[in-house]
């Protein structure tokens, strides 16, 4: 039942370390604090290692990566792997340059990674180093992307979907790691079982850190549910919709824009109940 | 009168070094500039003496540390020290990791603090250290602590209400500074005089850094009211709680979440007039 | 046609790599998505080079300098140059410390700067140290502004306008830069040109980051208008200057303070036409 990932994680109340760019840093605080968990960041090599100790789960976002903040997040993940804590990377501007996507590979390869959440982009990115390395990784001048932010020709449609399907699946083959692409529609898969969510607006690109905040949620709930991270990453992706879907209604309805969606967003994950995740997800399985 | 600590900030308009964590950065400027001062942040060592010398008061956060920043904050304490400007501590994760609790206390030693402002966790464990070495810093292993907001158990509730006090007026007299704990009752004292304030929300907590706005508070009242530091916090708690009831009130009746809670708090604190203050505070002195 | 610049660049979704302050980097990212373009933020030098050549426009604030930033500034500047992008430079705090004058003086030095935005402070303060050099940039212990936000003392009335238009002016002639000079009265001079933009309301001050903000908007603007700078800046500032009169008439009709002020601020950028913005702008030209 995936409410019981949204009840549990409130009532356990879950410390998730984040170790996120400064963009998103508030906005990933503030929706841990909204789903029920409580964020911790920090990022000085010195102390990464206790932070985690004490933490659920750790989040690593390489948005604005520096190499000092690549140097802390290897510490941390390797102590979160130690003490079998989920890991979830959310791989922002892989593609966009030699270093990022360097980075994203260092840590996958590095780190034992449960769950990788990106964009079309950054997934297609990370699946193309894969297969031309049959299964390796391999850092050869990647092609530039269009940015950290989904294109257009980067959503999910249905009409491609059974190609995005098979790429996630891929991924997560050569990385053992849950892969989650979000877009029109969010595939979510451990390489094995496939699941598609049906919910969110498209203006939510329009906000930025909204995959990062996603990102964030997932670290909450599998904090809190760490034996049932392929339901976490779903009931984190329904929440993540349909709150967005509750606040494009409510800008519409207001006659507001894109500040008011964000604002509205977190609303929504701080009031959201499992009973009304499961009502309103529209998920699908294959 | 406290009103007036408010309009006289309104007036004098001071300048306020914040140097602090970049997860709530933006909203300390915002809450700085909502209650009628003026923020600057700097934290390259080259510069931070220079512009803590234009500035009527320092606030120091040690929100997501970092060695560097630490320095910083060193040198910039030091010199607003030498110019008898107000320095304001906000220890936040005093007692999550070594290299935090090692920090908090470096500053509390190396610089004449006049505020110091936590939650119940960080005061408990600076107070501890300061007692088990008779009123010394010494840093040892010290155990980890919740996270960097205040849990459940944390909350300064009316049964262990005097527990707390004593522990409030010992940090003061071993450090020489004001110690303001924030919980469901806030503590302030100089190791003298006692004052609670009855204000404030639960719901507080699910926004990220209202602590640490309300050390930036303190500090811009602090800084147009140098003389009167003691009435400055209690006006600042008072501020943050009553704002915070204001914004409660209004998520309410308007059935919205954390995000907007946020939002109106600091949309009261930008309205709230000293006569308001006056009528709305629930202000306890012991 | 001012209306032009705004629908040229929703439809070509410039991507534009902002390098900016942590205070305002979520309100930077958020606008410029906001008005249509897609933003990136890097600061890593080993990427900076790389992340600006896929950009089409550079836009770089000194708010919270370090010296790392400001290699990598230098880095991202002279690749833009090279590539012949718009780079736009945000003064942040000229004039507040010896390092952040230099700081900006280096920029502009070393740079072929196309835009110039500041308040009335920073302006008047690199218009100083240019004539006392005739015409030559250097640093000379500049004196202590106010702070980064624009003062009372600052801001441009009708009285003193042929002073500052004379000062942005000079400017524009010494740098080879657009000026754009925010206040009660925006200043926009290629050096001939004069424009002024009667839009805005005083309370946007009470909002950091809204001049930041505006930069922004002139990088998306530029970005997707290459060859009409002067007009993509005119359009930036009436844009700016009209969502915050929408914004502060919403918030006065609801009661609402200066964080709803932000928001507003920024779902009118999202909402806002090239017609509403041709209708609604106060533009006078000299």
């Amino acid at each position: 039942m995936l409410g019981q990932i949204i009840e549990q994680t409130r009532e356990r109340v879950p410390l998730i370390h984040n170790l996120t760019s400064y963009v998103v840093a508030n906005d990933c605080a503030n929706i841990t604090l909204a789903c029920g968990a409580s964020p911790i960041m920090a990022e000085e090599l010195t102390e990464v290692e206790e932070i985690v100790s004490a933490a659920a789960a750790l989040v690593m976002n390489t948005g604005i990566l520096t190499e000092v903040r690549l140097t802390a997040m290897l510490a941390a993940g390797k102590r979160a792997n130690y003490l079998e804590r989920p890991v979830i990377l959310d791989p922002v501007g892989a593609g966009v340059s030699r270093f990022r996507t360097y980075a994203v590979l260092s840590l996958i390869k590095d780190i034992r990674v449960q769950v990788i959440r990106g964009n079309n982009s950054e997934i297609r990115k990370l699946h193309e180093i894969y297969s031309q390395n049959k299964g390796e990784a391999a850092v050869e001048s990647p092609s530039i992307g269009k940015g950290v932010d989904a294109s257009e020709l980067d959503i999910i449609r249905e009409e491609e979907l059974d190609k995005h399907i098979r790429t996630a699946k891929e991924l997560a083959g050569y990385t053992g790691a849950i892969v989650v692409i979000t877009g029109a529609i969010d595939i979510i898969t451990d390489g094995t079982r496939v699941r598609l969510i049906h919910n969110g607006v498209a203006m939510l690109r329009q906000v930025t850190g909204s995959g990062c905040m996603l990102s964030s949620v997932i670290g909450a709930y599998c904090g809190a549910n760490p034996r049932a991270c392929l339901d976490a990453c779903t009931a984190a992706a329904g929440a993540i919709g349909l709150c967005g879907e509750y606040a494009y209604e409510k800008i519409q309805r207001r006659q507001e824009g894109s500040a008011s969606l964000r604002c509205y967003l977190i609303d929504g994950m701080s009031q959201l109940s499992g009973k009304e995740l499961q009502r309103g997800i529209r998920l699908e399985e294959r």
